[in-house]
């Protein structure tokens, strides 16, 4: 299963989902073509989804929020008679590695807090309109949206039958969301969750399991008034907005790297490593709001924000063995500063650099639950300003040249390394447990925070960051190059395993949300019971379902 | 490694600890017998610990509340030179199984959780006086410490090196502890972590790793008076007080179960459970706390709260196979309330009663992380009332019966089921996430619970418990025993693994805290390194260590 996988696609090639815009609500309707996995060996049968099925979904959330500002609320529904979704492929999971079945459930999980992203910061409510059975990971989509419909024909249930079916949790935040999105009684979760047959009708909305139950043939007319309904609520613009569209990126790949407009990435597969390198914006910055609406996706931070997103989920998905990313800007930090003052000026009021916002704040989520260990270097030429500096906040360290290099030609030095702290430091693009990056990293200390409010806007060297505990260290150029090279090697050298528990317990210090919760209690446990044999051994659960064979379980408690 | 665990000891047995009182201050010195492990196959070097190290550890934490009033500063330290701890031995981790190694973290986790209660909850602050070097778990005892102190004599460090020495995490809270508690900036926790000779003077000051460094020459002098410091601010009651002492519970063991004296479990080894039944309190009330002092540890409250904290510590350690545990109780419902009323009218005013109240509290909160299904059966007979209905909340399912068992005699029914909410069940007893069991069944209802505030001391029958959300079902005698049968039979049939799961994340909605996040994001992703062959297998870390053979990694990231 080496397979390279492309996250890019478009609805005119969708294979699974039909997305259809009227007026001011959008139709997604998932009818998965049985013959269209990703990789060979299994047919999603009964809507089932793969990887593939998935990627089409997040680019229709995408197009949703930057395509479609007239779309306030979208319904997500099946276009299968009475089955609405039988959740991730079981056939696909029994085969996949560990780490395939790892990273897949991460993107679908990124994928629906996209879906309450949209619902909560655009203004696009999602109803998930059940009109068939949803079991497992189609329940769980359905638990991503606002609402959750169900029709009443005495046979569609929602369910997880992950336990007592396949031996392995309901992975993208099905325990979680019952609780504590939906308020199911945790008793009910428990007698819910190990009852494959699932609950319907009346008990589905006494539980909570639901909003609404609804006779099949009042079915099409409630879910457009509840569509329209959830529409006249929304702050979204709707008829007569202009959305923006989103071309290919189209990256040139090879075996060295991936070289986008914006975003460069080149392996060092001796190393263990991937350089990344984020180039600063370049030209005028648009004076107005009209200005960014017609550069659109050629305006700078949308399409650094695509190309780094579309690259964090290649180098996930195809490069498991470059365990250390190296993270680099490039550019004018008056630049990124001016760009950045578009975002902050103009996100309370245009639907379009708010979305733009929100995209990057998804896009640096996306790096914090990333299992790499990320190391940032701030180097002369650099631009980690404001929002820009994020992305050196995300990382596991941050190192930063005092000085310059030794070989730069006299009289061409230009400026040494600087950071700039700016307003969207502090909670512009929050992480998933509700900190700001610099909250987190100085969690508790609330005088430190306090003193680097009064440290914005202006260029700060790399002694200065130092004693501001804005960086790991700031060797001079005598050392830089030892100490960063001893320092990769170093965490080459050690177990990726343990990095990837290191690194997911520090990023996220003190407390969590739902959203951090899923990535952390519901997943960490996830992965565990994916590697036991009770579930993937040659007897387990996950192997044996569909066999006509009972998985035989060692009873073991651990 | 089926050896039969008894945690019953007492100081006089310590063979790795030495327990001294001094007026208000004690202290407790590791200085572990090397031939003295628990199990065969490795030797206890370094003063390093495997569980029967720290079941004494953990018997010296109680007896330092219970026997100990005068007790008001704790000072944690090593009898041997230049080595305070090494944490847990390698070999015995090497050559457990994984079922072993997780639940050993899991007592070593409450006992150092304990000593934080201890601090916080009874005036009695243990200082870690690291009089040499502390590494990994030897490092997190004293990270569970409210102080450390650590020698300047050159060589003494504090590290946590199981990411490079042994490729698994620091298991026993470290790195939640380093962020979340110690407020140490997450960048510089990562190299710390990553760091195996660790680090010491200044720089573990200047990073907070520890509070103090403190010269040689007047490191015994400085380290009284820390601990004078500490003493002098406590709440205890001091010199004069009298403890209680804490006589061996010796229960009955035997192939079918054990028994206590208000505490008893049967095994059903073919039905893979145990049935524990904890018997209400008999006899006369207490009228002062007085005579709670004569009675001691024959007060009921003490007596029973200590059994149920034994068996379920072996229970766990010895039982891996009994994976559901059916939970009821005996005894009378008003003789249950007298007793939580002395808890309730004094737990604020005298330090006994306050034990009681916080070790109830602690053996709850064990059950709430212990990795097996637990099953109320709320029967004619019981005495789920207040204090003791914690136990059928702390349960994932409860079944109350409804009216009468059909061949009780006629004349001869008492009362039917029942069960009395009381004030102590809003607040008195609170799981690790910081909320009580109600505020947990009932998160994000808040309606609901003030409803319920309303219906404490009366009796509610089966019918008004289900109304009242309080229970999951409440059959009647024509189907009780098919719907338990069934019900038990079903759990028995499901996956060991994704139950553990299932319950590790149904049991705890809503928020998390920093013992939470222990268990869940620590803990949830130390289970996964363990069971992964770059930890465990042949040529992992664990395996490896001490071999001078380096450890062969696959660098696949998952």
């Amino acid at each position: 299963m080496t397979h390279h996988v492309d996250f890019e696609t478009a609805p005119e090639r969708y294979r699974h989902w039909t997305l259809q815009v009227e007026g001011e609500i959008a139709q997604l309707s998932l009818d998965v073509a049985e013959d269209g996995g990703l990789v060979p060996g299994y047919e999603l049968k009964m809507n089932s989804y793969d990887l593939g099925v998935d990627i089409e979904l997040y680019d229709a959330v995408q197009r949703l929020r930057f395509t479609h500002p007239e779309v306030r609320a979208v319904v997500l529904t099946s276009a299968k008679d009475r089955n609405f979704c039988a959740g991730a492929n079981i056939r696909m999971l029994a085969g996949s590695p560990h780490a395939w079945k790892v990273n897949f459930c991460k993107f679908t999980n990124e994928t629906r807090n996209g879906i309450e992203d949209a619902t909560a910061n655009s203004g696009q409510t999602w109803i998930a309109a059940v009109n068939g059975t949803a079991a497992g990971g189609g329940y769980e989509l359905a638990l991503a949206c606002e609402k959750i419909l169900l029709i009443d024909d005495n046979s569609s249930a929602v369910s997880l039958p992950e336990v007592p079916l396949l031996g392995v949790l309901p992975g993208t935040g099905g325990l979680t969301r019952v609780t504590d999105k939906r308020r199911v009684r945790k008793d009910r979760a428990d007698w819910f969750a190990t009852r494959a047959e699932g609950v319907r009708g009346k008990q589905a909305v006494e539980w909570r399991l639901v909003d609404e139950v609804i006779p099949k043939r009042t079915w099409a007319e409630t879910v457009r008034e509840r569509a329209a309904q959830a529409a006249a609520g929304s702050s979204r613009p709707g008829p007569g907005a202009t959305g923006v569209e989103l071309p290919p990126l189209g990256p040139t790949v090879d075996d060295d790297g991936l070289r986008y407009r914006h975003v460069t990435a080149r392996f060092d597969r001796a190393a263990g490593l991937v350089e990344v390198t984020v180039h600063g914006p370049t030209g005028d910055v648009p004076e107005t709001v009209e200005r960014v609406h017609e550069l659109g996706a050629d305006f700078w931070p949308l399409a650094m924000t695509r190309e780094l997103d579309d690259l964090i989920l290649r180098l996930r998905t195809n490069e498991p063995e470059l365990g250390t990313w190296v993270v680099r800007t490039k550019g004018d930090v008056e630049d990124a500063l001016a760009f950045e003052r578009v975002i902050a000026r103009h996100s309370g009021e245009d639907w379009l650099v708010n979305e733009i916002r929100h995209y990057f704040k998804r896009t640096l989520k996306r790096l914090d639950v990333t299992s790499r260990s990320l190391i940032a270097l701030i180097e002369p030429g650099s631009c980690f300003a404001g929002a820009l500096l994020e992305l050196a906040l995300a990382c596991d360290r941050q190192y930063m040249l005092d000085g310059f290099f030794e070989d730069t030609v006299e009289g061409e030095e230009g400026e040494p390394a600087q950071i700039v702290l700016s307003a969207s430091n502090f909670g512009t693009f929050p992480m998933a447990n509700g900190l700001s990056r610099l909250e987190s990293r100085l969690y508790g200390d609330d005088d430190h925070l306090a003193k680097l409010r009064q440290e914005t806007d202006r260029r700060i060297d790399a002694r200065e960051a130092l004693e501001l505990g804005l960086v790991t260290d700031a060797p001079d150029d005598i050392d830089w190059e030892d100490e960063v090279r001893i320092m990769l090697e170093e965490r080459a050298s050690l177990s990726p395993d343990a990095l990837t528990g290191m690194e997911a317990n520090l990023r996220f210090v003190g407390p969590e949300t739902m959203e951090s919760r899923i990535f952390a209690r519901l997943t960490a446990w996830q992965n565990w019971i994916f590697v036991r044999p009770n579930a993937s051994g040659e007897e387990g659960a996950l192997r044996r379902y569909g066999t006509g064979q009972r998985p035989a379980y060692d009873k073991k408690r651990v």
